[in-house]
């Protein structure tokens, strides 16, 4: 049975539709291909689905963008926005929603601390909401925001610290930040992924045993990720099928050797490379030498999108003023 | 009626006595005098005492180390190892007791930041015994840790979300690490307070409205602190009193302005400072210098002595091993 | 003969004329109120002026901005340029131009990091010009950046380093970034204060030996500095000041308490104040709780001034796409 | 003509003798297995000897230690004092040598950060000897140290920095600290290679085109440097040939496959990798998970043994109160 390992929804779904030449089995996939922007609508329809992505039913929106390498002012503004109405759109939020913003991964690890850094800077005024005694504002959501750190760090599992933060503070939605590990360079730091199926237990970089979902937390939870770091197994393979794939160009159909290089690119493959691979360097990541400047960039476009989404009074010209 | 703000009991007790010239009511008082390290244990016996000191009832222990502003690494030791023992007499923890660390605290003002970079010291070993599915170990306790982040980051008060993992983990105890405000620009990182009455609401150098304390929490909670920083209207206060000292011992007895003098060492020259002082430097702190230096040795001396009090195959020899 | 130390001549000729009742001799003044920024332009004429002031001969231009506290971004963005608009009246610089930024300050002292903090987000593009072997570019300056640290950290002394990397990369132009120490509180983080005199030894928040001027280094130096501490002996100082005129306005003329009052306002005052303040204090700072972010506000503030100065081709439109 | 690229002269020595079966000629080496650490000593005699490594003609002394991974504290202290025995060896210093210590690498890049992670740990001492007019002392050596940033930050290359600052403050010795790229994963913060040839121009993870030796700045140079990243197309390589080695193992000897294995295994294999991998991970890298816990570990180590080194009063006992 086919199964694949890896954050991005989009992947999942590439993988099996390249390898099978047909669309996965309930799920239903639209694109939008802009200039800039490219966005993929993946939706897990049913356990069929669920089964054959590995991924829980719901909506998985991937926003593409090259350019975001190098961005500039104007295209930071724009996958802002675009963030922002994704998550409107996902969220439904009137007036008296009470927001919930989780940054998850470890502050310590750059390709990881992703999360944090967005918390650092969305605009948290649960406090005021408290102190004022008010119910709603046309300006500002009532807003809170925490980094519960990893596991390593605390001793807890996130899910608990949450859980219990949620009891106390009963928040109308959470919203997760994480950074993904996607299996190709091309995606770090250029592909958001919006789900409103929360993070399942062990997905992301760091190991994570009890869902942030619906289901555990009882309010909906919607997450938002970027791909920081692609696997050391998973880079050796694709680049081996590249060669492969430029071996099997030059070798003559029939020949021994062809037929070999065709048996290689199996589901083994990447087996025997993890084998080969793990034990000299588990825990290895790939990832850009920029790969702090990245972040801190990312960090900014992802909370001024929630801000945006959330705060009903803060558009484009003054969200800046919100951020440090 | 007389009324003093300062979070350590011991100079509370200090500006009683010194004023009224005797001890303070419903307070007991006992010093050791070492020749590098002093400790002052202060009781509040009762709620007459609580009153005159503005401090719950139960114990302060104050280790008073003048060489702490430029300690070697022998005083470093040796400072760890007494926190160490008077933890262990409060504690009275078995091989099962389950601790939970709270740093509390804003990591991004560097005189707040003492709690926090605590917690990052110290060893948290709660995941291993949930994985490995032990209750009891030999070498190392069950310790968790957490640095909340203040409401300002958050949006959440301190007491909510340590309320809301105490009910998640249910440790047996909690250790509280903040930064303290002194009166004295002396005790600046020199002067360690370990209590066993917890955090009341609207002490430290933040603004806390829910008591960090059994009441609140259900389990017993321990406090240490440290001064890191002094207000501006006690510095001023302070030093214009030895001013006025000096001017008194000058001017001839009997005259108006030894009358003057005399009249003004009073408790409303504080209020009028503060007054002067209010409109033009709300938020000012007195602080050393080297603050980010002292604030990073104290982290160490601080995490070492945690961490031999709760593990019990930990000590001097090998606390090194286990910080960064 | 009066004297006065502080980093900022504005001051220093407000306390001269405010004791003596005129205009300090050798000193012309130019004021121009706006409603949110002022500027007082200092010319120091001759060497009586320098004398009266300490301060050497040259242009003094104070950018004075109380609400930079808590600016918005139309706010940042107006002080930048004005920044940019004063860089230029004195820089006079050409197409060809080549600039050496000098970040001064310890960056592990918090108020201290003004410098080092700007030169993180000055554009710096002296390498592309060496690798393209360019002279000139129409949208770009050549434009290099260095923070030589503080000599506890590098046993050397500022002033050699950028000397001898002044005479190995011969740059047209150097502009030192400081933090400055004032004396008074109001003007921390909302008073720029730009001079075409470099800087002088012995001034600034750390001590130098070596000026950082025209006559040591042999090319024009520009200093930009912004006060982000008082210094503790200062602000006792004032406030006494404060409450010895409000115990004026009180007492009555012609009593002895009155003539005291009087003779106690004078430059023994401040000696008194630093005798009795040292032993127990030195090394000590005054500044807001929120210094750290105060910081940072500022230094993107004057690397986009120092940015748009510099480059001809950036404006107000896209300098935010240079800085981190 | 065999050339290789890596910056560990015992790669490059290893790379050469698998290949040939035989020693690389012009080159010496002997090795000291030990249980802990062992060391490889690898002598480059000639221009021969130059020619085939890459490497300057000089002594390159490798420490090789698996266990740095998860040093415990007596294997760090073992360390710093076998780094303090080799460098003591290498400089011949006398009480009077002046050092000046250079901390090459990106601060902002944290597998780059490791020379300014050591400087920040170097205890400087130039600055007393200056002010108190000494020349030499029996506890502390003339000990100066600089960061110098790299060419992204400061638009000047590294090595001008170091010049005009060698000629400022005339040292009698310069030591480089480095990171450095590894063709091996397993070395990755283990292996620490110490050199009298100073550095090469093009060497090391960024890439500077003046050498740091004799020859550019009149004085003795020392480089140490520690691997802390290995290149994203020699990994991929490296874990190709070994599955190449396991096919290898079960084709049989005289079949296409066979012969084409044999093929395949050959220098070009490197280049095309490259050519692949390149377009769409320029500027890769990879690294462990916990790269920055490891580099705070090896700064420290690294320092410790710089100071035993140099200073003649520092032993083992007291080197810790001379790091932060």
């Amino acid at each position: 049975m086919f199964q694949v390992r890896t954050d991005l929804a989009v992947e999942a779904r590439e993988l099996y539709s390249k390898e099978k030449k047909r669309e996965v089995p309930g799920v239903e996939v639209k694109k939008e291909e802009g200039e800039k922007i490219s966005i993929v609508r993946v939706k897990v329809l049913d356990e069929i689905g669920e089964k054959y992505m590995g991924k829980a039913k719901g909506n998985y929106i991937t926003i593409e963008v090259p350019g975001l390498k190098h961005p500039d002012e104007d295209l930071k503004d724009e996958i802002s926005q675009q963030i922002a109405k994704e998550l409107k759109a996902l969220i439904n939020n009137t007036e008296s929603t009470k927001s919930l913003i989780v940054g998850l991964g470890n502050w310590n690890v750059t390709p990881d601390a992703l999360g944090p850094k967005v918390v650092e800077r969305v605009l948290v005024t649960r406090h005021f909401f408290i102190n004022y005694n008010k119910q709603s504002d046309e300006t500002f959501a009532n807003v809170s925001a925490l980094s519960p750190g990893v596991m390593g760090l605390t001793g807890i599992e996130t899910g608990e610290i949450i859980k219990g933060v949620v009891e106390k503070t009963n928040p109308d939605l959470v919203i997760c930040i994480d950074a993904l590990a996607s299996r190709n360079m091309n995606r770090i730091s250029t592909t958001i992924q919006i789900s409103d199926t929360g993070i399942s237990p062990g997905s992301g970089v760091g190991n994570k045993r009890l869902g942030l979902n619906k289901e555990y937390l009882n309010v909906p939870v919607i997450s938002i990720g970027v791909p920081t770091v692609v696997d050391a197994a998973t880079m050796v393979n694709d680049t081996m099928d590249l060669i492969i794939h430029s071996m099997k160009s030059e070798a003559e159909v029939g020949t021994e050797f062809y037929r070999i290089l065709e048996d290689i690119s199996k589901d083994e493959k990447y087996s025997l490379i993890k084998e080969v691979l793990e034990p000299f360097m588990p825990n290895t990541i790939v990832t850009p030498k920029e790969i702090d400047e990245l972040i801190d960039n990312l960090a900014i476009i992802l909370a001024n999108g929630v801000n945006m989404a959330l705060h009903p009074g803060i558009d484009l010209k003054d969200v800046n003023r919100y951020i440090k």
